[in-house]
C-alpha cells in the first residue's frame, strides 16, 4: 500500500500549481483506501500471489476516479466537510471543485489509455457512467417518493456497487484472468458494494455509526430500504402519515424521530439487515470457489468489515 | 449533419427518465455545431471525399464531451443562460448539472471504448485533461494578475484550442490517416482554436459581438491579450492604475470603460488582431499543402468565419 500511495500521488502531478496544491490537500486527507485494497487482494487471490505493474495502475485509476466523484459529490450535496476536514468546494468554491473533479477523472482515464490498459478502461468507464446515472435516478425518485424495492436496489447498484465491482474486476483483469473470472470477480465486488450501501443506509436508522447523526436521509427525502419496507407493510392510514412526514415534515426533528421509531417497530431494520447478510453470503460463496490462501482470508475479513463496521 | 444529429441524439439515451428529459432539452438548444463540422470536413479533405462510421462516432464523442464541458462551465461560471435559454444549472440546480456533465463525459468515452476507437479516445482524453487544466490555470493567474503573454497563450491553448485540435485530429484518424497526418491536422485545429479564442477575447474590448456587452472579462478579472499588451507597453504609473482598476474597481462600470479606452489607445486591439491573423495564416499554410477540393474550400470558409464572425 505504501508503494501504491507514492505511485498514486505521482499520477496526479500537473503543471498547474493551484491544482497541485489542491490534490496535495486531498491526498493528505485520504480515506480507508478500501477500493485499492480490493484491487490488490483480488489480483493476488486469483493469480495465487502475483500482481503486476498493471495492478498498481488499476488501483490508481480507481482511486483517481473515486476521488473525482467524492469532490463532485460534495458539490452535489453542498457539503462542507469530508473526512473531518473542509471539502474542496468549501475551501476553493464550487467552481474549482467541478474542474478538479473533471481533471482527476480524465487523469484516471489517461493513465489507462497511455498504457493500453483497454480492458481496465472499459470496466472503469461503465462504472463512471453508472455512478452518475444512479445518483440522478435517486434524485428523480426521491422527489416523487414512489420508489419500489427493485428501484432501490438498482439505485444502490449503480451509485455505489458498480465502482467496487470495477475494483474487483480490474484486480482480476490486471493479472490476465479469463473473461469468465473477471466477470465472476466483478459480481463479487457488486455484492460487496450492495452490502456496503445497505449498511450505510442502516446507519441512518440506528445509532451504530460513530459520529454520524440519524435521520439525515429522511431529511433529504432519500427513500432507503428500511423505510420502503415499512411503507409496504403498514395500513393505508399509516402509509399516508409516513409519506406526508417525509414530504412535508422532513425538516421537523421530532417528526423525523417518529418516522425512525415507526420504521423500527415495523421490522424494517431486521428485514434490511437480512438483505445485507444475504449479499454477504453470496459474496462468501464466490470466495469459497477459490482455494484457501492469506489473500482469500483478507478478503473474508474485508467483507466482514463492510457489514460489521461502525463507521 | 442531419444523419449525424440523429446518431448524436441516440448516443445519449439512458434508462433514467430525468436524464433523458435534460439531454432532450440540451439537444433542442444546440449551437453552431462547428466542432462536428471540423471532424467531417477534415476526414473528407484528407481522404479525398470519404468518411466512415468512425467519423460519425468521432463527431458524436466530441459533441458529447463539448456538451459536458458547457454544462459544467455554466456551474463553474454560475451562469443562468446558455444560447439564449436557461442553462441546465438554472433549471435543475448545480447538483444535477454536475451529474449530467459527468454522465455525458462518460457516455462520450464509452462510445469510443465500446467500438475499440482507442486512437480517437486518446485524442479526446488529452483534450479533456487539458481543458480542466487550462480553466484552473486561468483562475489561478486571474487572481494574481501576473500573467505574461506566454501564459495567456498556454491558457487559451489548453482551455479552447485543445478540443478543436482533437476535432481535426479525430477527423483524420477516423479515415485511417498516418500518425504524421493526424498530428498535422491536430496542429491545424489548434491554430484555429487559438484564433477562435483570441477573437472571443477581442469581443470584450470591441462592440463587434452581437448581443454581448463589453467589459465582462475585466469584471471577472480575466487578463486577456489586449490588456496584457497594454500592461507591457505603458509607463509604470499607468501600469499601477491599470492593475488597481482590475484588482479593486472591476465592478465599477465607468472605470471598466476607462480601462477599455486605455487598452484601445495603447494599440492592444491591433496587436491582438495581428496575432489572431498570424494563427489564421498558419492554418491556411497547412491547408495549402492539400490539393484543391470542395472540402478544403469549406475549411477555408470556416477558418475565415472563426476570424470574421460577429457572434
Amino acid at each position: 500500500m505504501e508503494l501504491f500511495e507514492s505511485k498514486f500521488k505521482e499520477s496526479m502531478i500537473t503543471k498547474v500549481p493551484l491544482l497541485n496544491r489542491i490534490t496535495h490537500y486531498i491526498v493528505r486527507r485520504k480515506g480507508k483506501q478500501m477500493r485499492p485494497m480490493f484491487v490488490f487482494l483480488v489480483a493476488k487471490m486469483v493469480s495465487g500471489g502475483r500482481f503486476e505493474e498493471r495492478t498498481y495502475r488499476g488501483a490508481s485509476i480507481i482511486e483517481l476516479i473515486h476521488t473525482a466523484t467524492l469532490v463532485h459529490d460534495d458539490v452535489v450535496d453542498d457539503s462542507n466537510r469530508r473526512r473531518g476536514f473542509f471539502s474542496v468546494n468549501a475551501l476553493w468554491k464550487n467552481k474549482i471543485a467541478v474542474l478538479v473533479g473533471d481533471f482527476l477523472l480524465s487523469k484516471g482515464l489517461l493513465l489507462s489509455i497511455d498504457n493500453n490498459d483497454f480492458d481496465i478502461l472499459k470496466l472503469i468507464s461503465v462504472a463512471v457512467r453508472e455512478m452518475s446515472e444512479g445518483e440522478l435516478l435517486q434524485i428523480e425518485k426521491a422527489r416523487r417518493l414512489d420508489i419500489t424495492e427493485d428501484i432501490y436496489f438498482e439505485i444502490i447498484r449503480q451509485k455505489t456497487a458498480t465502482l467496487i465491482a470495477a475494483c474487483c474486476g480490474i484486480g482480476a483483469a490486471s493479472v490476465e484472468s479469463s473473461a469468465e473470472e473477471i466477470e465472476k470477480m466483478r459480481k463479487f465486488g457488486e455484492l460487496i458494494g450492495l452490502a456496503f450501501q445497505i449498511k450505510d443506509d442502516l446507519f441512518d436508522y440506528t445509532d451504530a455509526h460513530i459520529g454520524k447523526p440519524t435521520g439525515i436521509d429522511i431529511k433529504e427525502q432519500k427513500m432507503t430500504l428500511p423505510l420502503i419496507y415499512a411503507l409496504n407493510n403498514c395500513s393505508d392510514k399509516e402509509k399516508k402519515w409516513l409519506i406526508n412526514s417525509v414530504k412535508n415534515h422532513n425538516k421537523n426533528k421530532q417528526r423525523v424521530k417518529e418516522v425512525i421509531e415507526f420504521v423500527k417497530a415495523s421490522g424494517g431494520i431486521e428485514y434490511t439487515t437480512e438483505q445485507m447478510k444475504n449479499y454477504q453470503s453470496q459474496a462468501f460463496e464466490i470466495l469459497n470457489s477459490y482455494p484457501d490462501s492469506k489473500y482469500k482470508e483478507s478478503l473474508v475479513t474485508m467483507v466482514n468489515y463492510v457489514v460489521d463496521r461502525k463507521i
